[in-house]
């Protein structure tokens, strides 16, 4: 098996601010859905005031999830923006650091809230890539 | 209150070495000032000599930083350029790992000493966002 | 000594799944090859069922190389193709995380076993660059 990728052209590239006190991923699927965007790459740095991350159980296909009601600064935090049911949704992983330097993240989740944010968004136009479940890892991968 | 963006056009795209010995933001920001690049984002991977970052104390507004005197990996990188008081200056966040695979990092801040370096910059043509103090969070965020 | 840049053109951009049980850079370069892309900046995120990654001794001038069997999600990988004697090669950086959300990374090295990965690849065209032994750090750097 090898890696199946698609072409995409560069569309619009958007760079901004994140809300504060808002939520990551729906701030950014809101933008989205808002500037008709299916498909995208992001980055983004910042810092939050409290955030959830998992990781993925490849046994037992679940994600174990931690919410950390800190502080803490977005080191990276880099994903992606395709279709699942016709609406845009972000794939994204994170990685965060305290005060001390000591560095956590994971797969993001809801709710993670932002203190400050700065993203790059590259819309990639083409066919947008849909999710839908996967069978050999339980995930919700893109259709091949 | 939402995600404000603003859009751009991909301008001219950079990638190379950084220079042994030098610091890090110093680099950059020289570089995009010699090429009249206002605008920017930027990813770099290789290692440091000694490494200084921090994290932002979001009650007291200010950043605890802390300074490695160590041979490190950068293990990420991500940054952008824009503007502040008419100057190409970095925000950039980095990850640093070590021989055991420990890992730590934040915000960027100089002096942080390059052992080598390569890195890609991607310049953003329109109009160049200008960071100013934030009354919210008391950081210098770009200007709504 | 300042940072020392060439100026590429976007080329294709590639986003796509990575192979589920294979390895992570043998995957990239083989894509390459089949594509003949000579120069590349990617960005990936997934998960892996075992990782081998490394960190630089500086002094000794060798890769300290760490394998973990187990189940990581990869929160962050970022890198570049270029040449090395005529053929695409991978320069890539990952940060791990486990199911407690400790974070392990550094220079990625095969063998690293895809469990599941999205990939976002921007072909760079030009003269692209080309590795040769580099006498200050004993890296295979990009010629000057």
């Amino acid at each position: 098996m090898k890696m199946t990728c698609v072409e995409f052209k560069s569309g619009r590239r958007f760079v901004g601010r994140l809300p504060h006190g808002k939520d990551l991923i729906t701030s950014i699927e809101t933008f989205c859905k808002d500037s008709s965007i299916h498909m995208a790459s992001f980055s983004l740095i910042g810092a939050v005031s409290s955030a959830t991350f998992g990781s993925y159980d490849q046994k037992q296909q679940v994600y174990v999830t931690t919410t950390e009601k800190a502080h803490l600064e977005i080191v990276t935090c880099t994903g992606n923006v395709s279709l699942l049911d016709g609406n845009p949704v972000v794939n994204a992983h994170i990685v965060l650091g305290d005060k001390q330097g000591k560095i956590t993240g994971g797969h993001l989740f809801s709710e993670t809230v932002i203190f400050a944010g700065e993203i790059d968004l590259q819309e990639l136009t083409g066919k947008p890539l849909e999710r839908t479940y996967d069978d050999t890892t339980g995930l919700m991968l893109w259709r091949k």
